[in-house]
């Protein structure tokens, strides 16, 4: 159908209704043909966040899902690039990056981010700026142990030397998630387990059409 | 066709080849079906950025391009809630929707934002992020006395009383766009021809499909 023709008809009345158009987030949604959600990958350095989140956001891209990442690569030299390691910019991190999640599952997209997270009142704060249903906390639970031998960037070594401080799970805390919605984990499965884990949860909660395969 | 099938042939190798899975940019425009940028609205407050900005919006979204928009409603008091109106907070301000908008563009999508973003550094600032044509500067040129006569938030009348100060176009500049990509005047046409300029823009200049009507 040409929007040009419901643009013509409309505009005999006057300009005014045009002051009142926008694509509403229902709108949006029921062009994308699933249920936007953020996805937020929760764990110890190491665990496997961004890997899963990968190939998650690989398989639900496969299925026609429209999908984006956010991660150290794409947010922390760019919007976060101001931000240093202090807990008030810790706190100012994960802020942003939940309302930059906002803004994509308004956009209507299954938006995964995979940060380590480390605090409750983080992630809680996060969960609180969706509405019911649209924050789904992937805890992605690898053993401290396998993580520190995974150590795929040397940080755990550095921790350890003590030329990182306040390294989460070294000399910083790793609050456990208290309720996830998706609790993986990686020590026991294969990174396509966990991934299919994850998407298999979204089809069984009605995020995306069950039948995909 | 089944991405687990692909999934099942890769994994025989090893689950080292999913370490190496992501959606490439590519690949999230392909599924999309245009070329991905950001519609940097500007001009005075009052001079129908907003309005322009919506109805591009809209008319985007029926011709089934995936869209969405960054303005004071869904930015200001969420990511931007800590800035205030300080110069540093109002760079801030434009750096924070620029990197946003970055990510949108990323994720395949035509984003339009409407700030009043009254200077040329800060502009360029956000240009000289995005790749070559995904910066699409739209310069909302409206006399300042139709703004102030329009003044549909009351806001002229305040500066004029000085009750608000550093108000761009009465005590503060507004640096006029040097090489905007599209030139729009709403005080000489309707909305729906400001509106329709932006859009055979992106027809013209192969953003969307120049069939779609």
């Amino acid at each position: 159908m040409s929007p040009y023709k419901s643009v013509e008809t409309e505009d005999k009345s006057s300009d005014v209704v045009w002051h009142l158009a926008s694509v509403t987030h229902e709108q949006r949604v029921a062009s994308l043909g699933h249920n936007p959600a953020v996805l937020w990958f929760t764990g110890l350095s190491g665990s496997g966040k961004s890997t899963v989140a990968n190939v998650v956001d690989k398989l639900l891209h496969e299925l026609g899902c429209k999908t984006y990442l956010l991660d150290g690569d794409n947010v922390r030299h760019g919007l976060n690039g101001d931000l240093g390691f202090s807990d008030q910019d810790r706190v100012e991190n994960i802020r942003r990056i939940g309302e930059v999640s906002k803004l994509f599952v308004d956009a209507g997209l299954l938006v995964s981010t995979a940060f380590i997270s480390p605090f409750n009142a983080d992630r809680e704060m996060v969960r609180e700026l969706l509405a019911d249903k649209q924050f789904v906390e992937v805890y992605i639970d690898t053993p401290l142990e396998v993580c520190e031998q995974r150590d795929p960037k040397g940080l755990y070594k550095k921790a350890r030397a003590g030329e990182i401080k306040n390294f989460t799970g070294i000399d910083s805390a790793y609050e456990l998630p208290q309720h996830p919605e998706i609790h993986v984990k990686t020590a026991e499965q294969s990174i396509k387990e966990c991934a299919e884990q994850v998407v298999n949860y979204l089809k069984d909660n009605g995020y995306i059409n069950a039948s995909s395969s």
